[in-house]
């Protein structure tokens, strides 16, 4: 009876994307409850996962929005955060 | 002062409606707060009441998102989960 | 396929105890999944319920922790917050 | 490391506004940074700030949504809400 | 950046134990982590995760607490939900 | 009628403490609300704020627990992370 939340920034991390594609999202749904399944025998059914996608000026880290902070950031090789 | 939050998949239950409806949605927030003051003694007005509408592909059960869930249950009278 | 967290305070709200009763959090899960069927039409199978209760100096309303906001209302009537 | 999740109705406070603008969702995540560190000494680079905004008929108080309890409240002062 | 939040049941799963113990809360950490990055490219360190182990009387499934909803399922091979 | 949760690990980051003490929970109270209010305008009376605590073996980042996470970086000045 596990319930997972997932909360990334929506953005685009394949070619062409703009936000987590089906297909992203389909693959985290199927590891997360794997994972229960492997690590804690949870029954794939009884696993519930919401995965929230978040508006990247909502989202904060370093004080300031992940836009900003990558801007900070930048040459760093912090871009991926 | 309780604090709930209530998560479904943002589709269409009543005729026509392709989301939860106005309607609905107030229901719900009379359902939960009559039912804290009932059960707990709490005051309506110290009760909020948080509704999130959830894309069907960013909820996953049984390892899948839910329209590949109902899919796979389509004739074992599961299609409303 | 709900998910619905519930948080109060931790505190008693039924005679000597000092916390939800078991008896309170069963009737708060069914009044839920109830309600949810009635409302939008979930089957009880599918509704998660998860209850929290958090300790009244982690509750801020107002500004202040709970104890304190209920010492100030004292006389108020607002001691049921 | 902590992590902070701020739920507000959607909707404008500032002049023309119908919601939370970037300089207003900036001002939170600064200053929910700065008071972890302030507080708790936590490092800014550790402190993540999700930002929710929820219509606001789908949050209720009162026993009913937003909307609804700010009409009966006109002319209590009670708009702010 | 992603938080991800997990919730289980209190109880024990591996011999002995009442409840998750801190190779398996570690286990999910480091699938979870490793599980964004393969997906979205997330490097490690900018992924926080956090376990809430919920006391089984506070979980509902079935309209019910999850030791109920076991009782009630018991030959049913329902159990490990 | 904003709602804050605010999530830290539990220890002790004042003098002999082993968590967040009262002091210091009532302080980022008072921080949350006082923002909400300066940047939207929110009153007081109608901000909830919830903290909790979480176990450090609980709370993962880079792919391991807080307190492993610690180890590897000690040294490196990490340590309040």
């Amino acid at each position: 009876m596990p319930y997972v939340n997932i909360k990334v920034t929506r953005e685009g991390t394949a070619p062409g994307a703009t936000s987590t594609t089906p297909g992203q999202k389909a693959a985290l749904i199927k590891g997360v409850s794997d994972l229960l399944f492997e690590v804690l025998g949870k029954p794939h059914d009884s696993t519930f996962v919401v995965i929230d996608e978040v508006e990247m000026e909502s989202w904060g880290v370093g004080g300031v929005t992940v836009p900003e902070y990558r801007r900070r950031s930048a040459g760093g090789g912090e871009a991926a955060v």
